[in-house]
């Protein structure tokens, strides 16, 4: 990345300071400043205090903006997803923030929380002209709404819900949920629940949707039947798998022995349930979940892991490479055109089961 | 929020499309064009989508670039944080998001994981002309960092950790850390460890100091011996706690019969060593957390909430009100100068104490 130097004066004057401004105030050789504010290793922290503070009094900084008038880039990539405050959101920007970062560019975030705000969104499109690239997490889009990204002319990646035309960092849902089913029938369970998500609810996430068609795939290789009151809605939530799971342990003709959740903030919940109904895990009931949130191995859930950060992550990367082959290929900047065509590809994460407490053998 | 309109041809060529053309293209009046285009309930999905195609087909969008070309605002906000992916960090950000959000501000993140990347921005200070204002969320800062962000020019707020010479949103953690103990108290608890941060670890939070010094004012308040080896470092995490509980319990002269735990994800831990330990949670050791974490109540965890979210909007809200009074007030745009003098006040949170089966009476 180039540094171009930019000095603006404090207290309203406006004046330009350079390096070696810096160097003699604080006292230092030119080389000295240079290695403190690449925050590079072999620099005390006494002088790295000092050369800071005579750049903040020489108002001396490098300008990401300067640098984008030579690269003809904002240097920002946006980032839009249905909900925040939630641990796989919160990991996946963890991992897009850190590529980002990595080669100098901004993370600009838009939670489209309500319909409201999302038909705003795709109207108004803040993101035109303020963004270099667009990656899209955990939200199902309408194709109204993917035209209006796509016309933005800039390369977009989804992270989690597949989206067609436009390159995915994502896991084989289906296969996951198979997976995690497969494991309760090799236990000996016969009579095994999901607690998932609605499938035609207002957002139309299709993760449920594939992970439950894994369930229905693992049952019927089984030769099980498929019972349609034992598949209930969680709303991917502890307090939703709660309720599900205390209205699974209430119907008529017996409970089940296992229930696949599918993710593990609803097995938390189903847990919950479980305990509050005096019922064990896993001598009554067995329970698998789904993601390895951050604190499965804390409260012993047995999972199928995805490496959610590494999606973010790959995503970012990504997108920042088709920035950098486009310009290559058109030294006019023009980033956006090159990385319409051909790269609707899908990176496929692997995923696997974490074996821990919540699943035993199925109970005589 | 002024809605300038701008348009922008597809495929290269640039032209310049009304209101007007979008309501003749969807074959609705000009009137169902603004409202669908506000994202406003009277309008049909059918209709929207038609609109939203009309608008795409026809590039027409509201640009807030154009808007800040006559407010003089840039329209975003840095956000300066230590970590992502944890659950305090993605609540404060949902908190501040929203906020932004309803006056048309984007959220421009800054993660500041390790030293390198540390130095890097506050010498760099990428955020320099790019933000109109910048909240630092539970980030203790040095004073030449402090002189670098001051430097900007423009409105500060800080959440959670407290930063002097800056607004602030956060709650009393020192008396939070008393109600917390005093609970513990109050049951009966005599011997009452801790399980904290460590205050002279790299990052110097200044959050775990304040809440031993309130356990420690709660035990001596109640008369009871502070004692150095019942106050244990859980790096705020649940491994930590985990890790934390297990040594107190192999510590000689006897197992504690209650913890207070700096934080929920630590008391989440700690109740799995007392699991992994054949220990009862409350019959033989009580566990009290603070923040009131989303699963802290279903893992059934007695705790000392905090409003998270609600602290990061406020900052947001505190933030876009020096722009909009200094606007008034210098109405050239230069919005950071007012914002500098006379307004490091903090606004103080309330806490309150979340009665959970965590925590009984002192066992006999």
């Amino acid at each position: 990345m180039t540094e171009p130097i930019r000095a603006r004066g404090g207290s309203g004057q406006r004046s330009r300071s350079s390096i070696v401004d810096v160097a003699r105030q604080a006292g230092v050789s030119v080389a000295t400043v240079s290695r403190a504010l690449r925050g590079m290793a072999n620099v005390s922290a006494d002088t790295r205090e000092r050369v800071l503070r005579a750049a903040a009094e020489l108002s001396y900084t490098a300008s990401p903006l300067a640098s984008g008038l030579v690269t003809g880039r904002i240097r920002s990539v946006g980032v839009v997803a249905p909900y925040a405050g939630r641990w796989f959101f919160a990991e996946v920007m963890h991992g897009i923030e850190e590529a980002l970062r990595e080669h100098g560019y901004d993370l600009v975030l838009h939670v489209l929380a309500d319909p409201a705000r999302r038909a705003r969104f795709f109207t108004e499109l803040p993101l035109r002209r303020r963004v270099d690239a667009v990656a899209v997490v955990a939200l199902p889009l309408e194709q109204a709404e993917l035209d209006v990204l796509t016309g933005l002319g800039v390369p977009l990646a989804s992270v989690g819900e597949p989206l067609e035309g436009m390159h995915g960092e994502r896991i084989d849902n289906v296969a996951a949920a198979r997976l995690a089913v497969d494991h309760l029938v090799n236990l000996g369970h016969r009579r095994i629940a999901m607690i998932g998500g609605d499938p035609d609810g207002p957002e139309h996430f299709r993760v449920p949707r594939l992970r439950a068609q894994g369930y229905t795939e693992a049952l019927q290789g089984a030769g099980l039947t498929v019972l349609p009151n034992w598949q209930l809605d969680g709303r991917y939530t502890a307090r939703g798998g709660e309720l599900a799971m205390t209205s699974l342990l209430s119907q008529p003709g017996g409970r089940p022995t296992a229930v696949f959740c599918q993710s593990d903030e609803m097995a938390f919940g189903a847990l919950k349930a479980l305990r509050r109904s005096g019922l064990r895990c896993p001598d009554d009931v067995s329970i698998v979940g789904m993601d390895d949130h951050e604190l499965a191995e804390t409260f012993d859930v047995t999972t199928v892991a995805q490496p959610v950060a590494r999606q973010g992550a790959q995503a970012a990367r990504w997108l920042i490479d088709q920035l950098d082959r486009s310009a290559e290929q058109e030294p006019d900047g023009d980033a956006g055109q090159a990385a319409d065509g051909g790269s609707a590809d899908v990176s496929w994460h692997q995923v696997r089961l974490v074996l821990r407490g919540s699943t035993g053998p199925c109970p005589a």
